[in-house]
């Protein structure tokens, strides 16, 4: 869904952006799909540089760890990568159940992650996760990042006893 | 942000699209703020159809309901919103600290809901909220609600001991 006529000007919008840009060292995720696993490839390695590299970098990005505050902005957003690196803790990530909802210019992805603390032999229960992608003159760019924790039957809202709504 | 060089195409095209719809007796809402605004009030009147007219009829619609499982698909959310609202729990609901990221179809909007539950006198603490809104030929629509419960300082990620990531 969410293609149409706008396609032809839109990418030649974007080829024009392209042209114009100085040469830069950070990484162009040409899709949506490529930047996502760029974020689970910097979460896993817990890498902070390489995870900032997937952010827009844009006051209005936005990011809600499993648990957490509403983050909001570049430096709230990477202060808590940082924070979250150096913690030490490394996690193992499988993603799964991808919806895919996705425009010219923005991509939402609803996924669970699947985490497996390192030094744990179980799997934590799911974490269901909003991802929102954005593209920019240098390739696609994370904006959002919204996660909490799942039941472990996904599939069974009847089963939460928690729904407020 | 997000707007550009697209906007006379994209209007036009959405122009088309309406005049070619037939007469439905659905609500229409001009910008994703009105189909937020309907948003809280189907949910403060409790009115299972108020609801429906806000989310787009998508087999790719999301919801997540604070401490809930990651439903998908227009029936599982129907069904989820109708066992909610059986429950004769009603609320009253602030909506705070809003953030929009938006496209021309898309509209990202970040917020915090400020719950009462009626017949409690505190508020719940509050809830951090990811809403999506697609722009179709009959308005916008909501096509992705996230919802996750959130520390009671939401600008204190520190406090939190549950960050996993």
């Amino acid at each position: 869904m969410r293609s149409g006529p706008l396609a032809a000007t839109s990418l030649f919008g974007y080829a024009t952006r392209l042209r114009s840009l100085p040469l830069v060292k950070k990484s162009t995720f040409p899709t949506p799909q490529d930047a996502e696993a760029a974020f689970y490839e910097a979460l896993e390695a817990a890498e902070l540089e390489a995870m900032m590299e997937v952010w827009a970098e844009d006051e209005e990005i936005v990011c809600v760890h499993p648990g957490g505050a509403r983050l909001a902005g570049y430096d709230q957003v990477r202060s808590s990568w940082a924070q979250i690196f150096g913690s030490g803790q490394r996690l193992k990530i499988h993603v799964s159940d991808q919806v895919v909802l996705s425009g010219m210019m923005l991509a939402i992805h609803s996924v669970h992650e699947n985490i497996l603390v390192q030094g744990e032999s179980r799997a934590r229960p799911p974490v269901a996760v909003t991802n929102v992608y954005l593209r920019t003159g240098n390739g696609w760019r994370m904006i959002l990042h919204h996660g909490s924790p799942a039941p472990q039957a996904p599939r069974a809202p009847a089963e939460s006893p928690k729904i407020l709504h």
